[in-house]
This record gives structure tokens, sequence and C-alpha cells, in this order.
């Protein structure tokens, strides 16, 4: 029995999310069906996370168990050449048995990509998230120092998660501006359900002065999800690096 | 009667091209069509180039007349709110009546995107085009003297064309690599069919040092297409700009 690690970069667009689900095309069903062919039996992926439907990833970590004689660097060609083009295992290779792609991870920084600014756009429509009216990035970066650091952020968690425990601690955020395009990195031990989407909404708010960046700190305290902002479309959302 | 101008920008990788086609979605058939649907009335579209299927545009020029009530910067809102996302209207304007998108281009200038590593890409995979082997951007670079300039570049043209006049300027072309990524400009006052692509599929000849970038010299002088490289593939070309 080995247990491989595999890192993917894909393009969420096209597939309802990571985990595995019944009626629809997810990232993990298309992975472990690749799996199976090269493999010949049908084995279950560990995702480090649970993106949702239309995030990308630059280097999603997956790992699997399997009594399969593929090299351990193999599998990358192996299960590259089963898979569609906006799914790509990047490396492959054997971990210790106890190493496990979710529960090992120490932390995940994702970033989040807005088009700021009147027109839409038509090529890389499907990674930035277009917002029309300006941001004042200063405001936004002003606001960070109430983020960083370790808090309960329930305010910024969607329901629907069976997660009780609403701690996490965010190591870094940070942002910058390209022309017309906005990327902001967050960095943290852990994320809740929406919260990187739910932070990035909130800035939303800030950075069209509709709240200060003080307030973000009595948004934390109220532990309320009614008064943070919305949940940022999905599409600007990239996992990019996960750590162990 | 109103002459329109219209600078528009596409993702190409779901169409058969620009021109119209019977059996095929292209640039132009969605337009007319959207046209057709603010104005009430059929009405031909003349774009500033005839772009293959899969490739791409940020201001690709076209122009139609009108007697549309529509005033001339409106036709830019009211298009967009019939068109796919993967076309985008930037701006419309009235111009003189003889002007015409093709026929009165001074020039334009082509980008051509290559991501040069050995492994594949998931996240842009339609804007780039993936080149494997390691390219010498210097020997590509030291071979734009021998292009730049006027030329019969019948050796630079696919069969298949009915222009008769084979000779053309090319202004400038310049190259810079940022990590994986070489992007190519080229600005020529004219581009005979598949001349940008049979010019990078050259190139990439020069930076895998199959040939010495002084030997493109012969290549154009023997005015014989199967004397240069491939035709580079659609998705990594884009029409960045069309001058009058």
């Amino acid at each position: 029995m080995k247990n491989i690690k595999i890192i993917i970069e894909y393009d969420g667009t096209n597939y309802a999310g990571w985990q595995k689900q019944k009626n629809a095309i997810t990232i993990q069903g298309v992975i472990e069906r690749a799996l199976e062919q090269i493999s010949g039996k049908h084995t279950k992926i560990n995702g480090c996370s649970r993106t949702d439907a239309g995030v990308h990833a630059k280097a999603f970590v997956a790992s699997f168990l399997t009594e399969s004689s593929i090299p351990e660097d193999k599998f990358k060609y192996a299960l590259n050449s089963k898979l569609p083009e906006d799914i790509l295992v990047l490396s492959s290779e054997e971990v210790p048995l106890d190493f496990h792609a979710r529960y090992s991870s120490k932390g995940k920084t994702y970033s989040y990509t807005i088009l700021n600014r009147e027109a839409s756009i038509a090529i890389g429509r499907n990674y930035v998230c277009h917002f029309k009216k300006p941001l004042d990035i200063c405001a936004m970066e002003e606001s960070y120092k109430y983020l960083i650091g370790t808090h309960d952020f329930s305010a910024f968690k969607s329901s629907g998660s069976s997660v009780k425990n609403n701690i996490r601690t965010i190591t870094d955020i940070n942002s910058k501006r390209y022309e017309d395009i906005i990327k902001i990195n967050i960095s943290a031990n852990g994320f809740l359900y929406n919260m990187a989407r739910i932070i990035v909404g909130t800035l939303f708010d800030v950075g069209t002065q509709k709240i200060k960046p003080e307030q973000i700190e009595f948004i934390m305290d109220s532990k309320d999800r009614r008064n943070a902002g919305i949940s940022a479309p999905a599409k600007g959302l990239c996992l990019e690096k996960v750590f162990y």
C-alpha cells in the first residue's frame, strides 16, 4: 500500500466544485474516474479543501492510498493522459502513510482577482470578478489589520457548514493593483465555508466607503453573518498554495 | 443613413472565426443577429480582418451602415445586452460614410503568446500556445531584422487566399519574456492569410536552433511556403490594435 500525493491545477468553470456529487460533474469525480482507468480499481481521493463551483486552483493537493504498481512519479503522466484539459496534475509523489491532504494541512493561500472598471471583459472572463464601482484600495488595505490574527470568524461563514469551531488565524492579507486588476491574497491556517469570498464581499463595502475599515472589528465581534458583506462571486477565487 | 464604427473584444475559443458561415457559429454572425434584434433590420457588418477559429481580439474594429435611430454611443449598450459574454462591444461611434473597417485600415498589431515549459496549463489554456522545447529568445530576436520592412511574404502565406499582391510591410516585431510566458507583438500594414501564425511557427524553428536567424532571409527570398515553419496554433494569437 502506497500513499500518493498529487498537486493539481484546475479551471473550475465547468465543474460543480471539488467534491463528488451524484448528479453533477465535479473535479474529484473526474479524477477518481481517471485513477480507476489507470489503476483498474476504484480509489477514493482526499482533497485538501472543498472548493465551490467555479473556483479555480493553481496547486490543489490531494492524496490517495493505492496498491497500484505505477511508480510514484508516473501517476502524473498516467492521470494527465486521461484527464480533460481543464484539470492538470502538476506532480505526483509517494508520501508517508499518515499524510492526508486535508487533515495534514497547516494552512492555505487563496487569491481573489477583481476587474475594477466600468467595462466588462471577454478574454479571461472566467478568472475575474467584474466590479464596476471604483474601489479605494487604500481603505481596503487599512482594514486588513482587523482581519489578520486569530479570531472567531462566525460572521464570515455561510450557513450550511457543520463545523463547530469557528476560530481561525489569518496569517497574511495583501493586495496589488495592476491597472484595472486588483489581486488580493489571503493566507490562513484554515478557511470556514465561504470565508474567503465573504471577506472579499466585505472588502467591497470598505472599498466603496459603505463601511469604514474599523467596522470590520465590529462585524467580527458580532459573530453575525448578516453584518458582513456579500459572498463575492466564485470565479474570482483561486487556491494558490497549501502548506504542510 | 449613419456609419457606425464599433470596437469589439472577443474570446474566439467557441467560434469558427470572424466571418459568417452557413453551418458554423461565427462572431460576425452572432453580432449581426444581435444588431438585427436591436435595430429590427438585418444589417451587414464589415470587419477589419477575418480572424481564424480560436483567434482572439482585444480591439477588433467593425463598421456598418444603419438607419436606426439608436444614438451612436448607445449601440454599445444595446448590442452588449444581446451578446453572449465572450463577445463585448467596447465602444460605438458614428464615423464618416466613407469609413470601412477593412479598407480604411492602415495597419494592425497582433500578439502571440507562448507558454514555454514542459508542463501544460489549465487556467487560461485557451489564450496561450503551449510549446515544450526551450526557446532561445535571443536567437528569435536576432531574426526580427530580416522580417521587419517591406517584403514579398509569399513564403509566409497559407494557400487558399485569393490575394494577388503578397507585398506587405512589417513595421515592428518585439517580444518579452515573463517567467514561462513569451509574448511576441507583430505590427504590419496588413497581414496575408495566416501570416502572423506562420511567422511565429518559423520563429519556433529559430528558437529551437533548427534554423539560424539569417535563414529567414533565404525563406523570404524563396517565396515558397514549404521553407517556412508550421502555422502556429490559433489560440495563442490575439488582434491587439487596428490603425487608421
